[in-house]
């Protein structure tokens, strides 16, 4: 279940994603991204490698004596700082190994998130002694970020399943992709799945478009995400169950009369786990990147039959990444309530939960620009 | 008196100064740096014709198709926005006239400012629709920011007068710069003045060292910065006058036993106008830029016998950009008692005030890296 957490980033569209949690506290992101690290971890060694065989520093330090790495969607800290420093990591060593008279490059780090997300606590967080020039840059990566040819490395960890906004039709009552009583597509009909692939796709494909503009030719992109295998149905994982849990509190809520269905309704969240089929096909389509290396993995291989996640603990990580998208719609108190009958909820169902599919629900991508 | 408001910026030294108030709140900078905004413009034609006589943009977009800027000190906007605009449109115009058949080059801004910078105001207050690439840069100005050769040019308004540190010696009773009672070396022995003109000497070194490493040769930089003419002692400008009231109201509040005299002796502003002269002196030491222009005026010609500055706003603007450096060493009602004081002070020698010397109160610098 530890990969239903997610770290936020995104477009600042009215509709779409709420940055996680800031600050330091006790609710903060800062403080509950643990299995967002371990998560991102599992692909760690062939990311390593991908970049030690593909990344020409020789080529890309001809023109530029400055290695320019960006994070896009990097939240507040502090699983960017290792993810950036693990990438310099192998850079040098590539250096040192091709370029052994040469000095050691300057490195440069931009981390990237939505305007609303907590830079503060971000750049309070960042190491004073570290090895490179850090920015924060502010801003969807959907759209451009960065002067041409400007980058030699971007990396996204858990933030490309995040929508620019909530797909089309979903709260059109005259939709055939028309959402009634849900707020995912988790068990909905086709057309509504159809609805957030078609938003997802289009998504990926103006990132796509903008970093082709933005690295420089033989530069890479790493990504890791929510992935699902294939023709698998969401409401088969972890996840998909979770949203059908606070769909269900929320209805429960509305019967009560404290909210109205409609507002029900009218909520989605913009988030979709697309399966590596989707997703080679918009790299395809674009033209621009070559697909280095690709994996699917079980980002949580220590939940076995003896191991269990802890619920209390687990439901503040899923608040800290995603409170503010429902508080953005519903009163605070139902917020509390959701999240609060959400733990007991999903206690009731933990054979369920447990037993769920997670063998390939974590996909990662090198890609290289042509 | 306009001109005693300044933009807060810096290291982030435990004895130095603190940033300006954040948010766009009542009390906040955003709101209250009107002040800064009319200082800063009285130098801008002079400022413009540098930046179009002596950027070579034909050279500069040779190795580059992207122009960098730095605002450094840019605190939570809004004139850090405008100053950089009408940078950009001064070189649009050049490259316009220079290159009319070359596509205009790309811009990418960066913002800096002390870690404690209330970046998060300054990200949500960008122009969605800007013509620049934006990032956010926090640390101390008078070390590195930016890889070697990254700067085409680089703004500083309002910020380097404020110094790294308090300087050596004022707290130290066994010192000749043992500043006694007094919060600046307005009116103080010539040892605490020498002891500021020091720091703030070590500090522009520092910054130009950087600097120096960080600009593109032919690269700019424009200073825009509290200054006093040659010669003059501090007392005779308003500035001077107001830190003396300030620290003669908090004696005041020392005798009544609601603060020690030790606690108002530890504590001084860590601000120094300099002199062209101490200015043009480190330039020249440093020998890696030349003084492509510079000048000294009134920032605030508009304040005649017949037009006053309203005190209450006055004071307003004076606390959003210094309460941070007073509520670090003294309780929070101490800091509103001594601000509240200060108005009713600052009216009663308002004739004192009002003629103090301000013709030459403000310096602009124009250097261009060899």
């Amino acid at each position: 279940m530890a990969t239903l957490v997610s770290d936020s980033i995104l477009k600042n569209d009215a509709s779409g994603p709420v940055p996680v949690s800031g600050g330091l506290g006790t609710d903060s992101y800062y403080n509950h991204s643990f299995f967002q690290k371990i998560a991102a971890n599992g692909a760690k060694d062939m990311i390593d490698e991908a970049i030690a065989q593909k990344l020409d520093v020789k080529s890309l330090l001809s023109s530029s004596k400055t290695i320019r790495l960006a994070d896009l969607g990097c939240a507040v800290g502090p699983n960017t700082f290792d993810a950036m420093q693990n990438i310099i990591d192998v850079i040098k060593v590539k250096c040192q190994t091709h370029l052994p008279t040469s000095p050691m490059p300057e490195f440069q780090v931009f981390f990237n998130d939505q305007p609303a997300n907590d830079f503060n606590t971000l750049f309070k967080s960042i190491q004073p002694k570290r090895e490179y020039f850090a920015a924060g840059v502010p801003g969807s990566f959907y759209g451009r970020l960065f002067p041409d040819s400007s980058l030699h490395v971007v990396y996204s960890s858990y933030a490309l399943h995040w929508l620019s906004k909530v797909p089309e039709g979903l709260e059109d009552k005259n939709s055939p992709a028309w959402n009634k009583g849900r707020i995912h597509h988790a068990s909905a009909a086709a057309e509504v799945r159809r609805a957030y692939a078609v938003q997802w796709a289009n998504d990926l494909s103006n990132f796509l478009n903008a970093r082709a503009r933005e690295i420089v030719p033989g530069g890479i992109i790493v990504i890791v995400t929510h992935s699902i295998p294939d023709g698998m149905e969401y409401s088969e994982l972890a996840n998909g169950m979770m949203y059908n849990c606070m769909a269900s509190i929320l209805l429960d809520i509305a019967r009560r009369g404290l909210i109205s269905e409609e507002q029900v309704d009218a909520f989605n969240l913009p988030t979709y786990a697309a399966p590596p089929g989707e997703f080679v096909s918009v790299v395809e389509n674009n033209e621009c990147f070559n697909i280095v290396t690709m994996g699917e993995s079980n980002p949580s291989p220590w939940l076995t039959d003896d191991v269990h996640v802890d619920m209390n603990e687990f439901v503040n990580h899923i608040r800290a990444a995603m409170e503010g998208m429902f508080n953005k719609h519903f009163a605070r108190d139902i917020v509390n309530e959701m999240f609060e009958r959400l733990e007991v909820r999903l206690s009731e169902i933990s054979v369920e939960m447990e037993s769920a599919y997670k063998d390939k629900i974590q996909a990662f991508y090198v890609l290289q620009r042509m």
